[in-house]
């Protein structure tokens, strides 16, 4: 229960388990379309570009930020946590010039502030922002951002890493460009590999770049070479077992509902506050910034917040997070992601609590 | 029976269906330990910074350029079948000088070359080669290599994705600065990770850098606050599960030995190599710089060779590789890898070959 990875359904670890075939195999290639076709499905896009990256959410995020940026380039960086700061600093490691539009950790990104930023930045290329932000359980207006963004012919780079099946991800009706998560969140697949989807505009502006991707391995437009066309052409040996329980989770979300997972997570969700107001707990983020899947918790006052999280692994066997960066020592992320989305995990992690807090 | 991903033990698959934990559960850090302890064994090697980076060979053979490579730095690069090309390309990319020592695809470098290219390149800092080319199935001499480097001066990045564990690799016996390899080749893990490791020069120079390192994701200095230390700081998501088969399968080779390993698989390379000439089928690379795992045939005249692999595949279940880049429609590449290297697979595999030729 902690901000992921989440708990596996059996099924997938079942399918992580099957034999090893070659990244070649006729039948692997078939399994390869059906996951692409399941990726559209679950980000809600028609995009041809759709595809698992062969590592962690953070090399989806660079397989982004490395083939949209090009040296020089200005980038708005949304930062309003540990993940918009990571993007920020992936722009300027690629040489590109981010500029911050940044909030309050706890807070989403005001869209007047990015609007007004915009204004003066006419020749920003890029506007990068994150959904739900892992560090802090706080959730922007992603649809919001992005049609201000392209009011000022901006591409969106999104990070949908912990919103994805847990909270509406809207790709095409929202027109966002590019767009990443990671497996082991919401998906409730091992951690491991990161699903990306690029719509046609920011193809074309790959396609139209005056310089090569600095990155061989997280350059898309040779891995479409084997995860794209009648003819596969080897970039690097994919992670076949991995994919099989990637197959395995889109297919128990499909056989659930998108509509059903999202509703799964808010009503979970709401028995937790309910029950955290009953133990006097504070939540850090109220309202329509909070996140169903992911629930932060101010640390009383003169409570050693280790202590807590240790007690409840050692003795219920439950991980809940600790905070990032500026919220270290001061909140707890409860994550309530996939499969850990249910009333029973809810009320134990909740009893838990409730009995070493009365100790303490 | 192709070049890579070879046959996963059960055990190892089995390792993969075990509950996924969390990346700082202290049940997962003693996991991490173990894991860098075997890969020592394994790299035959006491560097302290031994790690599986995620994601597959590929992104170990960027996690070594990205590292060591600054802007502008003459780096040599032998270059003697698809793999070693890579490497140069991957320099490109980051903005250092390759200078290529080539040598025919099929044969190994010449380290006489290597040391007349040095002689005329005394400002080069790196030199980079491929102990066992996927490619062609040829082996270079790396101690040699090394030697010749380390008389000017240079750093080494060796690539040891199809070697380790099929033929001795001793890291610190031939004084290898950076090597990395891939789990699915005679680890005979399924692919996803890359065991690196880098000795202490190395390091010492990768903290001289005068530039950042340009991707965050494979930056080695971010990825050991993760993999090493007494507080363990978070990076990115471990694919846990990929680690419990790499452990897994390390402990199999820690129980067969590293020798006994060798062993095996030259036995069994042997078997085939007798039998290959007794069906008048030219073996491609032959004497000191063959290789046990991995065999290239030369497909006879006349023979459809795509139409035999899929054969092979449909009627014997056994796959084996098709020539890449300049070797393709020329040579067919028989992997025999960690537990794919057995007497009954080399049998199969040779009376479908022989039956399927026979009907050509």
């Amino acid at each position: 229960m902690g901000p992921g990875p989440s708990n596996v359904h059996p099924r997938v670890l079942a399918a992580m388990a099957l034999p090893t075939i070659g990244h070649l195999d006729p039948a692997f290639i078939d399994l390869m379309e059906s996951i692409k076709s399941l990726l559209r499905d679950t980000f809600l896009t028609e995009n041809e570009v759709t595809f698992p990256v062969s590592g962690p959410g953070s090399a989806g995020m660079e397989t982004a930020v490395v083939n949209m940026v090009e040296p020089g380039m200005k980038v708005i960086v949304c930062v309003n946590g540990a993940f918009g700061a990571r993007i920020s600093e992936m722009v300027q490691r690629y040489s590109g010039t981010p500029v911050v539009v940044d909030a309050p950790w706890g807070k989403p990104i005001d869209p007047g502030k990015l609007d007004a930023v915009l204004t003066k930045n006419k020749d920003a290329k890029i506007v990068a922002f994150v959904h739900a932000e892992t560090s802090t359980g706080a959730r922007s207006d992603v649809k919001e951002l992005a049609r201000i963004a392209h009011k000022y012919d901006c591409l969106t780079i999104v990070d949908t890493v912990t919103s994805l099946c847990g909270i509406p991800v809207k790709v095409d009706e929202w027109g966002l460009d590019v767009v990443y998560s990671g497996s082991q969140k919401c998906l409730s697949c091992p951690p491991g590999l990161s699903p990306v989807t690029f719509n046609d505009r920011s193809i074309a502006a790959i396609k139209n770049r005056k310089t090569k991707v600095q990155s061989w391995f997280m350059d898309v437009g040779l891995v479409l070479g084997y995860w794209s066309g009648a003819k596969r052409t080897y970039h690097h040996t994919a992670p076949i077992n991995a994919l099989y329980g990637l197959h395995e989770a889109l297919r128990l979300l499909h056989e659930e509902g998108l509509d059903n997972s999202w509703a799964r997570h808010q009503r979970n969700s709401e028995i937790l506050r309910e029950s955290l107001e009953k133990l006097r707990l504070e939540t850090f983020v109220n309202g329509d910034a909070s996140l169903p899947q992911l629930t932060t918790v101010v640390v009383p006052g003169g409570v050693d917040e280790a202590a807590v999280r240790n007690q409840l692994l050692a003795k219920y066997n439950i991980e809940i997070g600790a905070g990032l960066g500026q919220l270290a020592g001061k909140i707890w992320r409860i994550g309530l992601m996939g499969c850990t989305s249910n009333e029973k995990n809810v009320r134990l992690c909740l009893q838990g609590l409730e009995d070493i807090l009365k100790k303490d």
